[in-house]
């Protein structure tokens, strides 16, 4: 088994985290995505989506998205669990982690790669050319700083973002904030649960990876 | 436990197909998104996100997003698998399922907000306006069309969407297609394969939910 990965990207840190809060350690394979690497004939042989992170199993077989490599691997290495440990749990867990993507993570993405002068025609990851929509990066920046807001109500009143365990949601949590730093987005001045979240879950030693 | 929906809107129906599937029957309330029922402050105590499908759970607690919903039915309710059944299963089904979401469901729901002049100012499911941007539209058909092309592919070998068993992704996939006639999207003449699936998957009892 083994994960290619871009030590600098968000999306793989995804993976990379979950690894580490499970303490499975795999070899990596890094694709440079400053090079275009990801474009490449040998790594489209690999992943046609021209994205990472992917994980190839022993068998040949390849999950080539980060949340369903976390949940492979949440079935074969069950504790501790992160997504969830009953029916409840997992269903909140869920759709937690679904609202920060959408409104978070896609939305920060959607800056990024509607005004990025290097990104032009490719508004979407992959190999298909898509024109940069301003509208969209705007858009974007409201709702993460929407999202901002919520995720301040909501740890209010719980440690981690699904309650009192820390979850996938957290991870895909840190990874927007982080990544939200890239186009100046920062956690608002009035949010002080998210930011008292934010130093918790940086400190851990898995958010290093 | 109950589930409040909306008989005429695709999201909800990929849950009322899981529970087909599943043979499980539950309490419904429908809530009219026609006449814009879930603006109103009754629902909004519900939901504060104004959408359809909600979970309400005998305990109170409330799951608020299709999958999430599916993720909780499928732990209490395991028979038959519709998630996957082995690691590999689960996660490929949901590398799957995520596709199918992102580049069709969300993209036909990009096409079908940002075109119509009912959704005027609500180009985002949920209470805040968002104005119209009609370039995503544009987009979104090709995002479509594309992802018909790829499924095309996939069932050129396979009988479901993940191989042998019917899953989540065929449920979503079949909800994709149908939901894209709403914008006049039709599987593309040269998709055999994916007719022939999608005359399969809605032929089966469940497609009527």
């Amino acid at each position: 088994m083994k994960l290619y990965d871009c030590n600098t990207a968000p999306s793989p840190r995804r993976v990379r985290i979950f690894l580490a809060e499970k303490g499975i350690t795999l070899p990596i394979v890094q694709i440079d995505l400053r090079t275009n690497e990801q474009f490449s004939p040998s790594f489209r042989a690999i992943n046609p989506d021209c994205t990472v992170p992917v994980l190839e199993l022993a068998s040949g077989d390849k999950i080539a998205d980060a949340v369903a490599i976390c949940r492979y691997l949440e079935v074969e290495h069950p504790e501790p669990r992160l997504m969830g440990r009953d029916a409840l749990e997992q269903g909140v867990t869920e759709a937690w982690l679904r609202r920060i993507e959408v409104e978070g993570f896609y939305s920060v993405m959607d800056v990024l790669r509607n005004t990025s002068p290097k990104l032009k025609d490719h508004a979407l990851p992959g190999p298909l050319e898509h024109e940069q929509i301003p509208a969209l990066a705007e858009r974007g920046r409201r709702r993460v700083e929407a999202l901002f807001h919520r995720l301040d109500a909501q740890l209010s009143e719980r440690e981690f973002i699904t309650g009192p365990h820390y979850s996938i949601a957290d991870i895909t949590g840190l990874v927007t904030v982080d990544f939200a730093r890239w186009v100046k987005l920062a956690i608002p001045e009035d949010c002080a649960h998210l930011r008292r979240w934010h130093r918790a879950v940086s400190d851990r030693p898995s958010a290093k990876a």
